[in-house]
């Protein structure tokens, strides 16, 4: 059904997704961006120019916490002299190459002041407003990508004394580089990724550092065993099994710096604030410390002022048929693209919630009654509250691999995996213990790729292609001890003290 | 033999420590700084009021690369608030706080612009000038505490072009504070402790850090295993015989951060610079890299003048009875202290020379011929040739517990361990397995301590006391795994993934 018109709400990362999606499946996509450029959260602007409230934007030297091959789109790996891990630069690259090599700047409207729905939402009526003027469009879809991190949280209600508080407070939002913290004595709130991030750079120049928690985390690097991205290590089919077996409940932060900088005493963890005087917090343990700065590192939430006059599309929980649907709607028009957290790499999950609604839009496949929808979400809720700490913040946090499988499956681009081990052993073992990437998807159905199997099997030399940037000479020291024991004793002792070794 | 006057001359680390051991076995110490201040190296100045030749001082965040259980004066621990690794702020105030529990300062003079020995050595007449006048004493003893790091190596010859490049370059001593660096591209040449650590800091700010070396290095964390510090896992008695077979020619140098920062492509790795031209570096293989700031950091070397006009004292290789005592002169009064890189912890390795030192001097220890010290020191360099690489840098390295064995033998500190299995097999374990802290060199001979037992059956409690900087409140989320089932995943899990909680 060629031609039918797909609005989509938002330039970042999900809304370019979704353009390229919509052109590949042969829909007409019009893309309504409410600043200047793309890229949404991860173009890093220098200064805000009011509250970040809406208009997020990361810190200057924040750098994603999944490796660039399980994170980039599907069909356009980034180059390979890219590190393995991209900072905001390096991410705005990669989409603005992204973006220029699909041609997808020309359907995008630019400085859209609002998009707002109509109130009758079984037509997909859009009033648009730009500078000065309003226009009406109708759609045949809608996909919503304006992202999870829209409303930064700032409970100073749950701080008491923080008015009297005579330093400077601010949300992790606003921060962006560390230069005017020189010598103070800070505290960040929370200990999520911004909140590690924070506490480590602000460390290098501040006279003091506090990290405050309520619950600990775990932390996880970046860097994993043998020198691998952590994710190419931990999200594969094989360790999604093994989870299912011991608690993941726990939340992980990155942060590869941290122990460092806290057996260096150079950040120091405190547990919760119970208030603040006006010159220091005082904790849940008593202890009090003098402050300068206060970060609340405390997270976002998110909302949708496209949707501000209809609040029977979601009800008060964000319900969402495998989030992306609300299944109040009689016809399935709006898809909502990106409102949720995996814990894995979030570009190939934004790409496959993409496909399918189109799928959907397209009426090449169809969702369940709403009783039925109503039911998955019910199941979904409770096995989620076995799984995660019950954290509001959390909500939205799934497990990477099973989601992408759960999707795969809806438009048929799950392949079979004991099939594949009949007739190709060797790609089989690679999907199950290797790390589940964007590739594993493009086996078959939408999106086929004859270059998926390659990708699949060679994405070790992948990884490590930026690492050799510099030539390797092997230069023998003189030595009577035999090769053969040296080279024995070199892996025990690889394997007993698990450093890295960089040439 | 009370009433012996010995010269310290410096009153860095070493100086201090040999001043306190001077006042410990009745001597008399006057000890000859250079500065208005004791701390050395470790005192932190934000200016260099002229090149830091002969007058190091640590960058702003420099910290210690081994853990204060291991580093600190054997008989004055530091604060249990104090972190595991030291920032040099946290040294100096231990220092001052060590100087003023002893008494030290008024045996130091400060301001002391030379100190000569005369030219006849047998006997230890010694030239002194402050402001405006000379002053001539003698010594029945002389120790050399001006420690390894007196002149930065700067080797241009070996960098064609340099002159030509216009950039600006420094060799790391210079460096003080990331904030002239923001958005300049740097190399640092050299991935010892200082090349590592200003890369890591430097990314923070710099818009791309290239780190140039010509062999590559190990890298190795400071927190180690279950987070304990690296020196309290790996410089064990256990592991100093494992050692014997795995190849110690390998270098490690400290880095916890900098396996993030590579794996992120904020520090590149190069490979060594072939040469510079106005604007950037060609590398050895023939890569280029455009560059507005290099950083040598290509260590130091030492030099001694206060022996200037006595050439015969020192051959050109410097060679010393066990790194200590000068082997060609007729009696012992000069002994040189921390002229040595342990592959561990200093204070203690010093305090240990030290000592000995002084009960040569007492005449309470003997020195073997000249040609038995000559031998001795042939055949440690033949062996040193085995474990090391054979750079001219390293020739100062020793294996920590190896070295302090020996050094301990010689004053009779060091106890038989078999017998200890017998009569304390609780401690017996500790000593062998648990980490190699300087009070094992305290249960017997000089500076025995009542509480040395004490002290190495408890290193874990200090290790935890100062990362307990909040009360851990134990919260059992609802779950309706059994408790049994959980926690043992919970072990595999964390057996598995090895990462650590911090609370």
């Amino acid at each position: 059904m060629p031609g039918k018109r797909i609005a989509v709400i938002g330039a970042g990362v999900s809304g370019l997704g979704a353009i390229k999606i919509c052109l590949e499946e042969g829909l007409e996509p019009t893309c309504f961006e409410g600043t200047n450029d793309i890229g949404g959260l991860w173009r890093y602007q220098e200064s805000l120019n009011r509250l970040c409230y809406r208009m997020a934007s990361v810190y200057k030297s924040a750098t994603s916490n999944t490796s660039k091959e399980m994170t980039t789109y599907r069909d356009y790996p980034s180059p390979d002299r890219f590190p393995n891990y991209l900072h905001n630069s390096r991410i705005m690259e990669y989409l603005r190459m992204y973006a220029q090599h699909f041609d997808l700047t020309k359907h995008i409207r630019f400085l859209v002041h609002s998009v707002r729905k109509r109130s009758d939402f079984s037509c997909t009526d859009v009033l648009v407003e730009t500078t000065g003027k309003q226009e009406s469009y109708v759609f045949d879809g809608i996909m919503v990508c304006s992202g999870l991190y829209t409303e930064p949280i700032l409970p100073l209600q749950n701080f008491p004394g923080i008015n009297r508080f005579k330093g400077q407070y601010i949300h992790s939002c606003e921060y962006r580089s560390p230069e005017k913290f020189q010598e103070k004595k800070i505290i960040v709130v929370g200990i999520g990724n911004s909140g590690a991030d924070l506490a480590i750079e602000l460390s290098h120049v501040a006279s003091q550092v506090y990290l405050s928690t309520r619950r600990g985390v775990w932390i996880w690097n970046r860097v994993w065993d043998n020198g691998m991205p952590k994710d190419t290590v931990l999200f594969t089919r094989f360790k999604t099994i093994l989870n299912k077996f011991y608690p993941t409940y726990v939340l992980a932060t990155c942060g590869d710096d941290l122990p460092n900088h806290i057996i260096s005493g150079r950040v120091l963890i405190k547990s919760d604030v119970r208030e603040f005087t006006e010159t220091s917090a005082i904790f849940g343990d008593g202890t009090e410390e003098d402050l300068d700065v206060v970060i609340f590192a405390t997270g976002y939430t998110f909302s949708f002022p496209f949707l501000e006059n209809n609040a029977t599309v979601l009800d008060s929980q964000h319900s969402m048929f495998k989030f992306v649907f609300p299944p109040q709607l009689e016809t399935p028009t709006l898809a909502f693209i990106g409102i949720l957290q995996p814990v894995g790499a979030i570009i190939p999950t934004w790409e496959l919630q993409s496909r399918w609604a189109m799928r959907v839009f397209k009426a090449l496949n169809k969702l369940p009654s709403v009783s039925g929808m109503m039911a998955d979400i019910r199941w979904k809720r409770k096995k989620f509250e076995k799984e995660f700490l019950n954290n509001p913040r959390d909500t939205c946090r799934v497990q990477y691999v099973e989601y992408m499988d759960e999707i795969a499956s809806e438009i048929g681009a799950k392949r079979n995996l004991p099939s594949i081990f009949l007739w190709d052993p060797k790609l089989a073992i690679e999907i199950f213990f290797g790390p589940c990437t964007p590739y594993q998807y493009r086996l078959q159905g939408p999106g086929k790729w004859a270059g998926a199997r390659r990708a699949i099997l060679t994405w070790r030399e992948q990884i490590v292609k930026p690492l050799r940037t510099r030539t390797l000479i092997c230069d023998q020291p003189p030595s009577s001890v035999p090769f053969w024991l040296k080279s024995a004793c070199a892996v025990t002792g690889y394997l007993y003290t698990g450093y890295f070794r960089y040439y």
